[in-house]
């Protein structure tokens, strides 16, 4: 497994089920995120691996849990993935190749076949499905971008020490 | 597979997994949508298919569901569902044969009857699913909607060639 | 199968999947029903058998939920409800065997034991499971309690009578 | 089975299935329990063993789920759970054998390692399930809580005997 310097994620149908909840009083709309992706976040960070939130919609619920997570670069209401990630990349001196991504759907097909390493959630599209390296087991929501990190250090042999790493992080 | 010339959809179990979400101390009502339908409608419209929605019930939510999707056929407390949609029809043009419909339940019956393709989530009722054309593998709100639309691209050879016009879209 | 005369019904776990949803904000709870209950009580309602609701919880979102179905009696916050029950039975001139029950917790066990039909949910408690009547096949939340409503009328072949009823009621 | 005289359990992928809905527009956020824990309490402390939350979040929206079970143990916002266990262990007069924990995720791998009795969910972080006692059958807010407190009776042949005890004091 080459080595990844950035991990990009889309959002809905990822870090969500794609439920979009709308609240008929309010006219809020809430979405429903999963503790276990912010563990995929921590988990990258131990390893010194930043990780960049690009999603079509544009919603503050989405920069309030990056804002959590101490993501620095989240991306909303993105047309052109591609276009975003490569002004990203240039930035960070980062290459496509060292570059690993996670979506679900339709916008996310250009940038997929872009990046060294992608993944999508098992209740991807099928047109997406077809084209990454890696369909993972988990749907979107229930994980599945923390799966995708824990395959990469897998596939590195390298999660025993990562893990071992952030617990002794947190017991200090 | 004959062509469709208008896709039309019930709301409650179809987008949705049924579940209508109250809020004790506002009285509001919540729906869970997901991203997934969405995409539905995007493919369509590619093709100049336009989407109607015909519900039972009638809150503001599923009208802005409905404007963030910018489908102007929305239809809301409908009680008898046949009378509305020969109403479109006739205005729109378009035959019963040349119509698709997607429901899940006992007030969805009779229009299943009319149209020239007919489908359901896989959890609808038993009655509905012994009646339709089509009965998806998906359950109401994980998609079931978009993979009906899938279904028939597929069916006329269509979806990889509506799937690519889209995605160019994207990239304008 | 005996005929039934009132269909009495749990709420949490049954008419939802055991979800008490809070906001920290508001401090307001959330509950998720299911509009397939409600074509439940709309078939009952047609076979002209009332639908009874007892639950523990004492909340505002229940009695809402009642009103929207139009059911009369919703008894909150019961702690004994064999003796709520007895209540009612007496005064609508029922008895314990023209009764029947769907509960999926151990506050259910006692009327369980005395009506004359009773059903739980798939994900009851085991000790729950142990003594009803019938397990169905839908988890609590998933349209547990029209299940049980269609077996009752599937048992007694009265299902497409009812079913072709509420249809004709409809398209009027 | 050894006897145990604290139960103690984190929340996020145990009480809930991870879910951290978010509302745009009150920048609440909002978090769905399950009723069946909260039977699994009730079961517990009729067998007068006490239960503690220990999570590592610091929301009200636990404080208050706490409340309503009458647990008066509840820490927020745990960085070590380890320490804070240790000082409720010694004001109660327990040892570390006598008490069970239920975690899901990297911060509870250090307690895990310290309990007499320990469990996770199904879908419990890999590196969680290697480590405890008993991986159980449901997922995070499925009831994974009460799932455990069953097992543990049902291992020491109380379980009938608390729920017999419980339904009684409910029928009063």
């Amino acid at each position: 497994m080459r080595e990844i310097k950035l991990f990009m994620t889309d959002v809905d149908g990822v870090w969500t089920d794609g439920g979009m909840i709308y609240d008929e009083g309010t006219g809020n709309e809430l979405k429903r995120f999963n503790v276990k992706d912010g563990v995929g976040v921590i988990l990258l960070r131990s390893a010194d691996i930043p990780t960049a939130i690009l999603t079509g919609e544009n919603t503050e619920i989405v920069a309030r849990r990056a804002r959590k997570l101490k993501i620095d670069n989240c991306f909303l209401g993105v047309k052109n993935k591609v276009a975003v990630a490569e002004k990203l990349l240039e930035q960070l001196g980062i290459s496509w190749e060292e570059t690993a991504f996670i979506g679900d759907e339709i916008n996310d097909i250009s940038i997929i076949k872009k990046v060294g390493l992608s993944a999508c959630p098992s209740d991807a599209a099928g047109y997406v499905k077809d084209i990454v390296d890696v369909v993972l087991t988990k749907k979107g929501g229930e994980g599945a971008f923390k799966e995708f990190v824990e395959f990469y250090f897998m596939e590195r042999g390298e999660l025993d020490q990562v893990v071992d790493k952030v617990v002794e992080e947190m017991n200090v």
